[in-house]
């Protein structure tokens, strides 16, 4: 067997993004045991960290142990119970995905779509919760990956809560690149994941809870579906309060390599984080759009660049060349976007000007422009 | 926020075990995508490597994308469907885990029992399978990790097929540190984790199902009810075949660290190192009697340690002293035995003489003897 040897990428794509060597670094610090009391104190340093970078005060703050999509399900199998109703916004994979999620553990879905790309205006959230009075929460995507859509919060949650329904929120690819402010926004249940503007690699997914999310889940009838992801046992384990008791062994490693994360995070500062995802999002669209290359999106995430492939060009061909030529890694495009699409990622560490000027060139060269 | 700085500790409890600075140098290596031909090549030979490791031939061998915890969760929600039967052997806290995992996905279980730190005799499990003839499957833990009972597996094998029915091993604790031959077995299904005797961090769980188990799986006439551990989705990406879809982002770093350990188990051999182990453990349990100190499973495990505390002995005191003067880390009880009992790992790198000595010294000084 060979020595293993990843080659050094630039990672523009859907995610995973670039690591700092900073983060890897962390990752093989020594492994400790998940009850000794310095890992507890890391962990704990940890969710006050995912606190502030969540912009909240719920105590339920933590990371599932499990990449990005166990947030969803960690999210979805603690809420909802069997028999409940749900209404969920379609406008992507990560939409239809929640479908799927949700209908698993029991719950009716009402599915309301809007075409791929394009976001839901308030008038059709309100519509929803006047025709399904009965759904416990409304389910919505933040930031579409598979599209590059950025859905606005606000208007939904003030919606959403006045029809007394609990509002779930995919932050997967928005967390520390754009603005997700839990509190201020009225979320009830929030998840992402480590690998795409925390840059830190793939294995966890942090979610939140609100009081009101809580006050739920202590009135379900019965157990969560998940015994790995019932938060009804981990939370002392997580929450700080009452003994640490043992539930599942912690990714000990992953969480050093999210605290480092986090670290360099509020060094940076939120506010600057998000202006310089902004900067390096109208740098690209302006290189892109001289080149003669559309926006998918009609509101596109900074952090998430989809955009149509010239007539003519070859999707796998200039995907290769990148990777080949310049160890540089774009996403294809999914569903109904596939072979017609590509993504590119502006996520944490790698939303620096030399990266948005290498991916520029490098379309140029690949596409012989 | 202070620094990460995490202090080098002995791991000698019931895990997670001691980590090779090899693998914590691979950890940290850069991450790649996860559909990056680079990336799947290693997955690939993560593959390879882990099919020797089991001692098996079966295609659908991998490792699921969480803790120890979740290749229970998997293997359960793939192999069972609301309404199946299922016996589920209980004699500690992994046993009455995979009942309540099994209820949680809508089984009918028939547990059967015998006291903790005992292990189940072959009449008792011919007695279960014609007394329950209708269930799917039994699940039996081969490394009880509350009470280091070491159950023998072929005899119970021959017994569960004979009654047409698939076998579910857990083999967190012994995997390679004991044989564990799933072929020769013939275990339908079976799990692991990596922070046992692998030796590679907390983070991964190692699952392998035989083609009889993939064969019940498409006869499910239910959906998975867990969409992240949903085999039916995945295992195209594992197993080599066909078109490496996306399905989640796998934790990439992990992987590394995954083979990387696997490469140091196959340097080593696997025979030579069940021997290690096995001689460690005739070390430490001389070294242990000679102190007058007993062991609580009547068929211990090489692999984990679990022996009464001595009358007067202060649990937690002792274990403080070992991890303050010592950074040595061992076990706490479980269940019946919390307070009564110490659980002493020898697994994997941590299984060397010096640690051995290190902890006989350790104790006796602790306990002032």
């Amino acid at each position: 067997m060979n020595s293993l040897n990843p080659p050094e990428r630039i990672l523009m794509g859907p995610g995973p993004s670039s690591v700092p060597a900073r983060v890897l670094r962390a990752l093989g610090s020594p492994t400790l045991g998940h009850l000794d009391p310095e890992y507890v104190n890391i962990m704990d340093e940890t969710c006050v960290m995912l606190r502030e970078i969540y912009q909240t005060k719920n105590a339920l703050t933590f990371p599932v142990s499990a990449t990005g999509m166990a947030g969803m399900e960690c999210v979805v199998t603690n809420l909802m119970e069997p028999g409940d109703e749900a209404i969920v916004c379609v406008n992507g994979v990560f939409g239809t995905r929640m479908v799927d999620v949700m209908q698993r553990a029991g719950v009716t879905v009402h599915a309301i779509e809007v075409p791929w790309g394009q976001i839901f205006p308030d008038e059709m959230i309100a519509e929803a919760v006047e025709r399904f009075p009965k759904a416990k929460a409304l389910g919505i995507v933040h930031a579409e990956t598979s599209t590059g859509a950025h859905q606005p919060i606000e208007g939904v949650s003030k919606i959403v809560h006045d029809a007394g329904m609990l509002l779930i929120v995919d932050a997967v690819t928005s967390l520390a690149g754009h603005p997700v402010k839990v509190d201020e926004w009225r979320i009830d249940a929030i998840y992402s994941g480590t690998q795409k503007c925390l840059s830190c690699p793939p294995g966890l997914s942090p979610v939140s809870f609100s009081p009101a999310a809580l006050e739920a889940m202590e009135r379900r009838r019965t157990k969560v579906q998940s015994w790995y992801f019932d938060v009804s046992m981990s939370k002392a384990y997580y929450s700080g309060s009452g003994k640490r008791a043992y539930h599942h062994t912690a990714p000990v490693n992953m969480i050093y390599a999210l605290r480092e994360a986090m670290a360099i995070i509020l060094e940076e500062g939120l506010e600057n984080r998000f202006e310089r995802h902004r900067q390096m999002y109208l740098r690209l669209r302006a290189g892109l759009e001289a080149m003669g290359i559309r926006y998918v999106p009609e509101r596109s995430l900074h952090t998430l660049n989809c955009i149509h492939i010239p007539e003519g060009v070859d999707d796998a061909a200039v995907r290769t060349h990148l990777l080949d030529k310049y160890s540089l890694e774009i996403g294809s495009g999914l569903g109904p976007f596939a072979g017609k699409a590509w993504r590119i990622g502006l996520m944490g560490h790698a939303a620096t000007q030399a990266n948005v000027d290498l991916v520029l060139a490098a379309l140029k060269d690949a596409m012989g422009r």
